[in-house]
């Protein structure tokens, strides 16, 4: 059958922990246990919880600080996220000082989970493009804008060299660039720009409305000519993403965005843990691009944290493909060298100011972008950037980064 | 149009709150605005956001506390709970110390929502209870037991006088107990019982399942012969709830249950306000009864949080029915004067082991609970308790409370 071990961090003020792990392997599963007859342990042992580890750490100051693991048998719950969620954080996350901070999924478990439907391969394969990070950029301020003005954002950014744009995760449904409209004026900028250069971009519409019609629109979008999904998995939930990935004729990748998540991840007492909410828990739903802060811009993560979605994201297994990382916000083209020091070449470096405000315009942006990709991957310095590359060069006079590597 | 007004309450180290606000009005709708031609200003000034109000407060240490209030033009996103949530605390939960403590929302936006269908008076009226709080209880570690052993838990709970009878939210569907036999199994005793003592009870049936099933598997509950719903929204997500409460076919109360909600509203300065989540947003979204954690038991919240909850479910509005509030957690009859005082008769008093664990058991426990609602209502103290309530009797020698009014 399976099982699930949650890890929790506990802060307590005056209690032993070894006692709250009991209660709650006990509470969240049987109930109660020693005072069970013989004949009713036999019966409920198969559905028991089970503390698999205790283990205090150094407090910064008065009370208990400790790591409780607990194994949970899937007997217990459907294989779906909401009921995973339900049972090992349901209760819990209102009980005192406790933060989810892993999840670890048998693999009877796991594989009940459809993963990436294209993962990292699957859109590279779609866009001829191996041996280097992918670059997006962000329509900016779409809100009151109409569709001339969408694709003249667009194909800006097209020109650049980008290869992938993705909508604004506030831009929805609305009577200037309806869902639909903007798939097919997308479609028709794209056309032409691939035309013309010979470049592939894919358009991430997003994928906003009722959660009982998402997945009819998904499918509407594909037949339109959707190249892929943006999605706020958070302000919907985790199992809407599975649905979405596991639909057969869903037929495009899913771009999965933190929107909301920091109302469950920021706290370092309380909550989830980034690392397994956006990295480990989005691939298991199906995510194939995880959108995430960086570490280095002006909403940023800790750096361990933004390595550790990425570990996540790319760690080998037989059960689900491995999913894009995409450290995002205040990204420019003089962080390309941490960036692929951080993230490798299996990322999508993702700018909205980054590209729109460079001094050349989108167009520029994404020069300056693919510029320093190659720089860096040459195994050169950004300082040495020369007259060949003059959008690299304003890009680093602009927002610095020369001295980086 | 309408709008929707955000309160954000924030911790900065070093920053001016009221640049931060404009720069939260102005990122979160149209990008910029003093550099815009005026021509763009026309045409963009519907979709700009306000900043309200800017207040400072008084910190305890370093640094800026205070609250900002943004109005956000209901032209930017669609009446729908995600978009909402994304448009005002989508990117801005990951940006910084920052807690989403309250939403307005404009007659025109609220009244996108459905609400409560039955809502207080019309679960008042199905069970024919009117001027005291309904007692509802909980079964208790149902995991790995059989269809026999629930419907001989359900009838000694309804025995005791029980109002309302839950399933425990992890509860799923399993082998043993399916959801479909659960319900008819249900129905037998509550048939068998109504007809032996002519006290109505109802049962609530845990929804769970993949989101997209949900719909369905609701209405066939109502086919089935489920009195009530018991669900776990925070594992699915607000438009989830409200979706079911939109649906004309599924006629019966939703009750919502706060699992998982912890991990967005425990700390203090992240996450979603309490209140705001399980009142304002759970009522608005449609649910008919909400549990929360009292502020007495083990599992407890402020009572300042849970008063607060309690007025957003009952407050006096023109767009939605009343919903009723459920404390819930470490409840024992010792605790009704407090319960009355606090929530007053508008309130379901919610007890698993206050029930389960009386010396008479589950009805002793129930009727222990009647003993001290009556008591109560009729303006005793529970410490005047006489031979004519000996379950009460008991209940407060083994919990306490008889001094307490």
């Amino acid at each position: 059958m399976g099982h699930v071990v949650a890890t929790y961090l506990v802060h307590e003020q005056k209690a032993d922990l070894h006692k709250k792990a009991e209660s709650i392997a006990l509470g969240l599963t049987v109930g109660s246990w020693t005072n069970l007859p013989t004949i009713e342990q036999a019966q409920l042992e198969r559905h028991k919880g089970e503390v698999v580890e205790v283990a205090l750490l150094p407090t910064d100051g008065e009370g208990t600080k400790g790591l409780i693991r607990i194994k949970y048998p899937a007997a217990n719950f459907s294989l779906d996220l909401p009921a995973i969620l339900t049972t090992v954080f349901g209760k819990l996350s209102l009980d005192s000082e406790i933060k989810l901070v892993d999840l670890t999924f048998s693999p009877e478990v796991a594989s009940a989970f459809p993963g990436p439907r294209y993962g990292i391969d699957g859109i590279r394969e779609t866009l001829g493009v191996t041996g280097r990070p992918l670059v997006m950029s962000i329509f900016k301020a779409m809100l009151g804008r109409d569709l001339s003005y969408f694709q003249q954002q667009l194909r800006e950014q097209v020109l650049g060299g980008i290869d992938l744009v993705k909508d604004d995760e506030i831009l929805f449904d609305n009577p200037l660039t309806p869902f639909k409209e903007r798939i097919r004026a997308a479609k028709e900028v794209l056309g032409a720009t691939e035309a013309e250069t010979g470049h592939k971009t894919l358009y991430a519409v997003n994928l906003t409305g009722r959660t009982s019609e998402l997945k009819e629109k998904a499918k509407r979008a594909v037949a339109w000519g959707a190249d892929a999904l943006l999605f706020n998995v958070f302000a919907y939930g985790l199992d809407v993403l599975t649905e979405l990935a596991e639909d057969e004729e869903i037929t495009v990748p899913i771009m999965a965005h933190p929107a909301v998540s920091g109302a469950f991840t920021a706290s370092s007492r309380y909550g989830i843990d980034r690392a397994l909410l956006l990295g480990k828990l989005l691939r298991m739903a199906g995510a194939d691009l995880v959108l995430f802060p960086s570490p280095y811009g002006s909403v940023a993560i800790p750096q361990q944290d933004a390595l550790a979605i990425k570990e996540h994201l790319l760690a080998e297994s037989d059960i689900h493909r491995r999913a894009f990382p995409v450290p995002s916000a205040g990204i420019h083209p003089g962080l390309v060298p941490a960036l692929v020091r951080d993230f490798g070449i299996d990322c999508v470096i993702n700018a909205g100011g980054g590209v729109h405000g460079h001094p050349d315009g989108a167009v520029g942006g994404g020069r300056a972008f693919q510029q320093a990709i190659e720089v860096v991957l040459a195994g050169g310095e950004l300082s040495d950037v020369d007259d060949a590359r003059p959008e690299l060069a304003k890009a680093l006079t602009l927002w610095g980064g020369a001295g980086r590597s």
